[in-house]
């Protein structure tokens, strides 16, 4: 399974990014294991062998420090589906194309660690909608806005059919994701799935979603 | 909107109902307000006007209270999806029927008690995936499987093709819910939708849909 984690690379770019990394990896520990509420800032020092004043000047609030280590769980995504997006929108067989975009997306989705951050930012939105409009802005709406021009795209070259392209590119991502998604959102997160069955579920909506919006 | 409620007409039918019934009703406001680690018995009690001993009498520890009043909530959800399942295995005019389902099932599952509880559900499944399990059972499975043999009959009739009916279901659910009920999840609780909005996304579910699993 493709790895997506935050990008390690960028810890040698800025002086002290190795230390907010480090703090980073450990709060993203101790917010999973505790949730929100529950995180305390000595444990998160403790974990990422710091003091609670250098988290301080890193990140300042507990509320700023989970913002920013959510967000950034979003990078890895989001680099993968720029490839796939470029792929998309320059490509002439689509179903192929848009089959290899699936089973990227839904391999993608499901790995544990963005199930578990998944989990955490909705069991918190209630208290803290902010964390999780910034999470949804910057994770399902940036992928359903570029998907949505490359089906633009797509339509102007006479491939594909769309009279509402936001609404197909939302059509695309929950018919591919939603199965293995909501599975593991209310039956924990010990439920795996084998490389079958996201085939399956990748393939059966790339069908679903071209009979719809394939031109005739 | 319809209201999807517990349905309270059962309180009459056995002794001690009528108290079973407040201390769920209490308990649910204190789980949603408090989370289920935050929620105090204590509370509960107060909340509901009973005893401490009453609730334990009734309902045992707080994880079966839980659970119990969780489960109960799926109740009013399933009695409109079995009224909507008689009149779809039998429909002639399978559009329309779709549509009607359609607009009926996007309208209860977006509703804000249905949405809080789904939100407390999955908050809590990483570290009680027993309750989750049990909810995604009675809940989204249990509707599934009603719907997959709708239209496995719909199929026999000649009215779709379906070759795995269990996917042709979710496709149907996610399809028609998962736009407005993930921007729920992760925007929080004050978010709404226009009845045009919600019309839309069950209209746009069903054209997509057919056109999959329509014979040609």
């Amino acid at each position: 399974m493709t790895q997506v984690e935050a990008p390690h690379a960028t810890a040698k770019e800025r002086p002290g990014a190795q230390v907010r990394r480090r703090i980073m990896d450990a709060a993203m520990e101790v917010f999973l294991r505790d949730g929100y509420v529950g995180a305390k800032t000595d444990e998160i020092a403790a974990a990422a062998g710091a003091s609670k004043q250098t988290i301080y000047k890193h990140f300042g609030r507990k509320e700023q420090l989970f913002e920013e280590i959510v967000l950034d769980r979003l990078v890895g995504i989001d680099q993968i589906f720029k490839a796939a997006m470029t792929e998309l929108a320059t490509a002439d067989d689509v179903e192929t194309t848009l089959r290899a975009v699936a089973h990227k997306f839904v391999r993608a989705l499901t790995q544990p660690s963005q199930l578990r951050v998944r989990r955490l930012v909705i069991a918190e939105a209630g208290r803290f909608p902010k964390l999780g409009r910034a999470y949804f802005e910057a994770g399902p709406e940036r992928v359903h806005a570029s998907l949505a021009s490359c089906f633009e795209e797509l339509a102007r070259r006479g491939l594909l059919r769309i009279d509402d392209s936001l609404i197909a590119a939302n059509h695309f991502t929950w018919l591919t994701t939603s199965i293995p998604v909501n599975k593991v959102m209310f039956c924990g997160d010990d439920v795996a799935f084998t490389e079958a069955e996201l085939d399956h579920y990748a393939d059966s909506a790339v069908r679903v979603f071209l009979a719809a919006y394939r031109p005739d």
